[in-house]
């Protein structure tokens, strides 16, 4: 596939350039039109704290069509009270005036340093230029994925087909972040564009499902930005029958969508500050779903076990302790733990194992840590990446 | 005072050597004896896998009378089956042996590496060896310190008299580590003595109350580990009418008791891996006490917040968003932040301020981060220290 995108899918033009928040000159402003309309679906940050975007986003995000998202980078317009949602309103009714659609029908996002106001002027000056180059073509498509940026190292981008009902459906992301983890940053933006036919209720539903499994599965330091929103827009033009109740067509389009999630956020794991490599902690075994994503979380988020990944340590006693602390219930004596193929915990005692051999699973770009507390029979899992001196190095001498 | 060590009370005779548990021939075994019997206190890591030490301890610390407290680092005795309990039961046989006690009366606690039996037989050769040394001297008291040590680069101590009911009364503490932060070590041990006279009930009382208003504050990476313990044994040697009720003299000795473990609990913070400066986080306006406590937790856990505090940054905006995503009740348009008396948020919004002024109140040793929710009346705090290099250093290139 030549293009990989999110113009990828039919019906989808955007553009990405610089217009002066960032001080370094580099791309911050990015467009996203869909100019026959398009089903849309969002989700948002967690933390009570949110940005004016979230706020204006959130309400916008009800329409049954939106038209376009526009993008800032540079500045999260975040905790700045009631000039902060003007702008952001302001920067939707400039979308809207340019492509001519109801600024209820713009959704708009911001990421960057928190608590300064947009330079509005800059940024509605930007949005007429954007418009100008709104394009289908796979360099948009790139400008897009730069300009929505900041201290990410590179674009992150995946997309995916599947044939529903005999018609060729895409399915294309961009992502940027990684959690909290930039030096005054409010992160993680994701804006996914497919050509589906399918009902509103339906794709709210479908990117739910698979944010939840992917997306959410990433802990890189614990904490959700004021920021962090997830995008969905389906243009419909596809050809497809119409996916309006949870039929086999609405399996095949969500597990193509979760296929194309889980590619960004592993893209995202290895991007974040810092990080060298990732793994994925699956914890089986647990009375209850979320007992094992509790467990698996704990462990994925335990700055003992992300410094034993960095150094290729088959350190399972960090694991074991961050499993007993995590307040799970478990059973002590029939606790095991593998490290990729390798046990080396076993019915609650260590198991001999070349110590060599794990840690050339650990030194891996990504490996499996499996735990299984045999004190039920669900499961779950969660991603994370190691901790490495460039995370401190980047989080400690950036001075605001 | 000339004595800051566990022999300033009255009535206590300890020793500490080098049995060859560690390979590096450092001291790794510690005797605490009360010829005269003295009334003890414990309380341990919630964490659900606990060492074979910490599970006999538990049960030992039942008895009405306590004779000894045995001690070994460089092993945890932790995640070692039927095996480790016979160890730890064969630690507190031994030492009774030696001293003519009973061994239901003697404790015992392990810290070091997990997943290894204990060399029992250096072990008990050991506890023969230090008996012989024991004694009330502040160089054994020293000893002591030092051969609880694992990670730990220096012995910390401290001591307090308070006057109860006409009488001198001395505590003294000592402790190792600081949360479950070493590499594969399972950690925080504290060990206090005293020669009040109090009953068993409200010793275990002061106890619990002292450790939640110190030790427990003080989040390193956020876990327990399998081996904390913190265990205080009264002579009732000072004198002191006998406290036996919650009357003035109980909250005089309390006060005292807390004192001590806080002078401790801040060595701990300095000492902790790679740190170089500690802070507190305090916490107001919470609808609940929990909250407060879990909101001045999430900021102090905060990597970005460590890495901030770490780089001297007055990056104000981690801060808010640890308190977002915390979880707990707050008022976002109330919400305000102050770093030392500098008041960086306020009503929601940002303030204003000097950053080279506030980012010298972060570069001292330590410093107070106060934030008012605006959701209620509680408070609490947490203690914290910065994140830097050289903790991942210390994690990552050590191997197991």
């Amino acid at each position: 596939m030549k293009n990989n995108t999110v113009t990828a899918p039919r019906g989808f033009l955007v553009a990405g350039m610089a217009c002066g928040v960032k001080k370094s000159g580099k791309a911050d402003l990015a467009l996203l039109v869909c100019p026959t309309g398009a089903k849309a679906a969002a989700v948002f940050t967690t933390n009570k704290i949110t940005s004016a975007a979230v706020q204006v986003c959130k309400e916008h995000a009800k329409s049954p069509e939106i038209s376009a998202v526009v993008v800032n980078s540079g500045n999260a317009n975040a905790c700045t009270g009631k000039t902060g949602i003007k702008n952001a309103i302001k920067m939707c009714a400039e979308t809207a005036e340019q492509i001519d659609a109801d600024p209820r029908n713009v959704l708009v996002t911001s990421t960057g340093i928190i608590g300064k106001q947009l330079p509005i002027g800059k940024i509605t000056k930007g949005i007429a230029k954007a418009t100008v180059e709104l394009s289908a073509s796979p360099k948009a498509g790139l400008d897009f994925a730069k300009a929505i940026m900041t201290t990410d190292t590179k674009p992150k981008q995946a997309v995916r087909q599947v044939e529903i009902s005999g018609k060729k459906v895409t399915i294309a992301g961009v992502i940027k972040g990684a959690g909290m983890i930039a030096p005054n940053m409010a992160t993680t933006l994701c804006f996914i564009t497919t050509d589906v036919a399918i009902s509103k209720s339906l794709l709210s539903r479908a990117l739910k499902a698979a944010i939840g499994n992917s997306l959410n599965k990433l802990t890189v330091d614990g904490h959700q930005s004021t920021n962090d929103t997830a995008i969905i827009l389906a243009s419909g033009l596809a050809g497809n029958r119409p996916i309006v109740t949870q039929c086999p067509r609405y399996k095949k389009f969500t597990k193509a969508l979760l296929g194309m999630c889980d590619d960004l956020v592993k893209q995202m794991a290895l991007d974040a500050e810092g990080a060298t490599r990732m793994f994925k902690v699956v914890v089986k075994g647990a009375s209850t779903k979320v007992d094992a994503a509790k467990a698996a979380r704990a462990i994925a988020d335990y700055p003992l076990v992300k410094c034993a990944v960095h150094g290729g340590d088959p350190n399972w006693g960090r694991i074991i302790c961050a499993v007993g602390s995590s307040g799970v219930k478990l059973n002590p004596n029939k606790l095991s733990c593998k490290l990729g193929d390798i046990t080396v915990f076993k019915n609650g005692k260590p198991v001999k194992f070349d110590p060599k051999k794990a840690s050339k699973v650990i030194l891996q770009i990504e490996h499996t840590i499996t735990v299984d507390l045999r004190a039920g029979k669900q499961s779950d899992f969660c991603y994370g990446c190691d901790l490495s001196r460039d995370y401190v190095a980047i989080n400690a001498d950036y001075h605001t």
